[in-house]
């Protein structure tokens, strides 16, 4: 009986090591190609594919090879960390862009090369051996640590390690852009993360065994352990430390990649704020200045009397570019949050410079977007929750619900730039009335009124019932 | 009998549609792959291979498959614009420069994001609803207008929609190139441009259905109205018109993309040159910052005077780079314009940072290329209309007809960089007497004559009979 | 008789072609597209795979289709010259890293559109016809010619003409890196280089004969005279030189591209450093600016001295990126040399920016390799002449043998980043105790331990009989 079983979840595993191998491997290089060029038919709003739980908290990843995130050369993923937990040091080949959903915590970012100017409040008590002897006055240096809260944008530069820990009292969640076909990512162009801790998760007892196999099977290639593998002997030379020590740090640690910490026990890191201004130190070895050791890395963008777009009738939009975040050069990514007011238009228009990966945080609405086949690829109700790609000069109109809509647009340029079609700034308000006239086939009046009736509103544009028509 | 004849088509048709799905598409990768890795062993002058006839003008788009424009990552087009007539605006998700073969105009290059600081000479007269009743006071304000004319370089950077008219008395015709493998251009690699307005050309009576059908396929991937597939009614609500003249937007316009204007009626818009040098204003929104909202786009290049080489005895070249037309540098292209005299010598050389995309002007004369295979891949009489490029790293060498000969060659570079082996600044000047003796086995007053018989000439060599020979 | 030995030449040349081909053609574009994108599971120490013997000298090349070469978008060779003997001036269409392993000589690096402003040091006696006459006082201008020796680097920028003179009494033997995949190569992502003289070596007797036909084939693709297929009669007429002469230069040249000179004949070509540093001259035309013409191209890394990074316990490197060779930013590539006192450590670590490209210079060691899948790729004893690559990301660690290890490392970037996991300006050393603590399990005092046992080593590491541990 037990021997049926797992043959069936054998077959049944590899059925599905098949099918993967089909969706990535198989799947024509040509069709793949087609999809890194954006010539997409049709893009749907797209839902996690898969999840990963670990001790502290889960993962959630989308497809990486659905067209819409090859076309940007993105990976989206959410990572939910429970109260008191902490997700485990690590880094990534390329950069990466995270809005806080929810919650509240604390990270740091560990630059590689810059000095640890920043220390915890207290003392450090620690014992020598086993005997239980307190020592005082050793202060524990590290980087910088920082709080973070809902609606915060935060960069993270390839290569550099972070690791985050949730100290309040909700489940922080964090949605993530890596954008892995990044100049800075001269490997995989696939989701990858290196951990300096922490191993596969132990699989849980309530999901289906081989669905527990499939996860595994792809959780092997996108994160992966760093010290684990290198000689135990070598590397116990290497930290000087008992190879003891060494082994229990090598021990597989079936905790995943969110762990739960000891009651407290971060309690001692406290960021403070004033200080991290306060703060100025030289660095100038390994290539990175000053200003990356000390860099802002974090802007909140749920602040709408930061608008940098706003209409009292029709809603308002923050954008966090490297003017404002000036890390975000490094990143040569940038990120808005969108409010429509309910019915209200968000005007048809294009980025001439980037892709667009859009999150619904908040009510629904109805997205078109038009291909550069010039058909339409995208005319879908969105929800909260939804993720789907703009991509590259697609055209993209939206209106919000009765409910109204919010989202977030994490884009692939630290700087990039939108076209409307209509209204301040646009294409059709840069042309004379006369060029419109003669290329519509219209009357002097109608290009004036094609030209002009919106002439004074910017992307954001009220319902026909409360817009101010002349 | 009608039947046989549209089921004669109809194979024609599909036996088109699969030979060009052949050239494109099942043209093995690596074929495709080595093309654009410029191993190519044979360079042959090119000519059109499409035409799209337009109400007001038409279109001829070189094969962008061929190999030599794979190699350069390029797409070459020309249009002839008849008098009185409006290329509608459109844009290029890729960088474009264009050369004006013949005749004049006026251009304007709508940048995104900046503000409509021109305005249209005298006054517009509207008429509100249909009553006839005449506005006057209300100028018309757009973006910088400018006049073209027979030898003017022209720089369309990526994404700004632009649109041309020909207010002159003759064909206004200009060959483009453009880069559609620039970092800017994220999306397809292929000829692509997106109309404002537009449609699909009416198919003309005097040529063949299929031919046609031919053109009506190839130019749906190439040409797309970025606005007829928005719904009508958001639309409507978007712009504040009534659906109706949505509806007449959306019209199908089988006017093609060169459209016929009404007599006289854009003589109001009139570039004011004058205006166009006092005029500042700042604009710093959505990345663009002054600089390009008032840049300088386009250069003669016709003009002896202002020639970068010049040689009394073999001709001249003007050069436009990002250090003369500053625009350049966001193109990351340039421009060149070569006039040799009869059986005078173009020295042989090669481009270090760009392929070069050459068009025969006038005269003949005949272009040796070798590969870097180190065999001959070109060795061809030129004449007027001629197309063809010379890679990277390809060396080049031209000796002119008895009529002389004269060229405009586009580069893929904003500061392209020529080493000649021979004469001023050359590679065999660079080195010393000694080493060419060695390198050559010949004796040192050989090396001597080698090095320094055309120490003073730049790239431009006088025939034999005329060359000052020490 | 001699046709059965022809008859299986031939035979046995087809089979070599045919597997050559398998090797770089049919082998799946699967296949080596992973292996671009560094997934590999296994990084082999590698030696050269061909020979190529020149009158004067021999090239060696490494195998560009190993995945590890294909991942770093890298070629290495290894040059040979006699003593006495040339260098054929020649470039490449990508930047190449030189590191001097043995010998002296002179080097002349012609830099595309700067002129001609040292001189050899005396007259060049020259005969007028062959009467003999000799003519004084005519003083040879050439680009810089500087010396070079055992352990310098040398940057060789793409496109720039270089040719290079063994004047010492033994061998000088250079290892090169280029960067084929650099953006500045438009054109193959393969080993080429083109010559202004030289050609096809002659077939050694020594050697079997369809290993030197396999050599030819190869050499073919590789090395390429850019003079000899130009059209003779233009040829003469462009150098203004009667048209033997230029058939004396196109004559096929069997003493391949290093070649023997005449005795003492290029001792007139003196490097003055003096000279070198006083002179200055303004270069504007062509895009090269003085910087350029004038740049320092040479560094020695063989100075314990000028160490970056010193332990008196565990050895020293010596750093020249492009802060202390600024040409490099120009090659985006950098250089280090580094010495292991015997069983010292280096830090297991990290590059963040760059591929390494390793060259094993004196005695062994031990090298470790995590790839980005976790697994260990490399675990080998290495050796004098070993190269083997270290991807970006790839976790490397190494203990040099009881004679000490010392190595040359070039790097696809000019200002690389490292990582360590541990000790000074580490990951470990940046992140707090007590994360650390929850992050392994350990005890407090063991996290403390692992952070701080090395807190003031970097990356240079003791044996452990010889470090401080508190």
């Amino acid at each position: 009986m037990a021997f049926t079983k797992s043959l069936v979840s054998f077959v049944l595993f590899s059925l599905f090591v098949s099918a993967f191998s089909l969706s990535t491997e198989t799947r024509s290089q040509e069709s793949l190609r087609e999809a890194r060029q954006c010539r997409i038919d049709r893009i749907p709003t797209s839902r996690p594919a898969r999840r990963i739980q670990s001790e502290g908290g889960h993962t959630e990843i989308w497809d990486e090879y659905e067209d819409q995130f090859l076309c940007a050369g993105v990976a989206a993923i959410r990572n939910t960390i429970h109260p008191n937990s902490l997700s485990l040091p690590n880094f990534e080949p390329a950069p990466r862009l995270v809005y806080i959903q929810k919650g509240r915590g604390i990270i740091s970012i560990v630059f590689p090369g810059c000095t640890e100017s920043f220390q915890s409040q207290g003392y450090i008590r620690t014992r020598v051996g086993g005997e239980g002897q307190q020592q005082q006055g050793i202060k524990d240096r590290h980087q910088k640590v920082q709080t973070i809260k809902q609606g915060d944008a935060i960069a993270i530069p390839a290569g550099a390690a972070h690791w985050c820990y949730n100290d309040g009292s909700e489940d922080l969640i964090a949605f993530s852009i890596t954008d892995v076909t990044n100049d800075a990512n001269q490997i995989e162009q696939s989701l990858k993360s290196f951990y300096l801790a922490g191993g596969q998760p132990r699989r849980g007892q309530e999901e289906g065994q081989q669905e527990q196999e499939q996860e595994q099977e792809q959780e092997r290639q996108n994160s992966v352990n760093v010290i684990n593998e290198l000689n135990a002997e070598q590397l116990a030379e290497a930290f000087a430390v008992p190879i003891e020590l060494i082994r229990s740090l090598q021990k597989p640690d079936e905790r995943g990649w969110i762990v739960r910490v000891e009651k407290e026990s971060l309690g001692v890191i406290r960021p403070d704020e004033e200080e991290e201004e306060r703060e100025r130190y030289s660095e100038r070895s390994n290539g990175y200045e000053e200003r990356e050791c000390n860099a802002r890395i974090r802007q909140n963008i749920d602040n709408p009397r930061r608008a940098d777009i706003y209409s009292r009738q029709a809603g308002h939009i923050q954008i966090v570019n490297r003017q404002t975040l000036p890390i975000l050069s490094i990143l040569d990514m940038s990120i808005e949050k969108g409010h429509l007011h309910p019915n209200a238009l968000y005007a048809p228009h294009w980025t001439i410079n980037a892709h667009t990966i859009v999150l619904i945080t908040r009510g629904e609405g109805n997205i078109q977007v038009i291909g550069t086949n010039g058909r339409k690829v995208m005319d879908d109700r969105v929800h909260e929750g939804d993720v789907f790609v703009i991509p590259q000069y697609f055209t993209a109109m939206s209106k919000a619900g009765n409910e109204g809509l919010e989202w977030v647009a994490i884009k692939t340029s630290d700087l990039p730039m939108k076209s409307p079609i209509l209204g301040h700034a646009s294409a059709i308000k840069g042309i004379p009335i006369e060029v419109l006239k003669n290329a519509y086939k219209i009357t002097t009046q109608e290009a004036r009124d094609i030209k002009l009736n919106r002439k004074d509103q910017y992307m954001l544009l009220p319902p026909r019932s409360t817009s101010s028509r002349p």
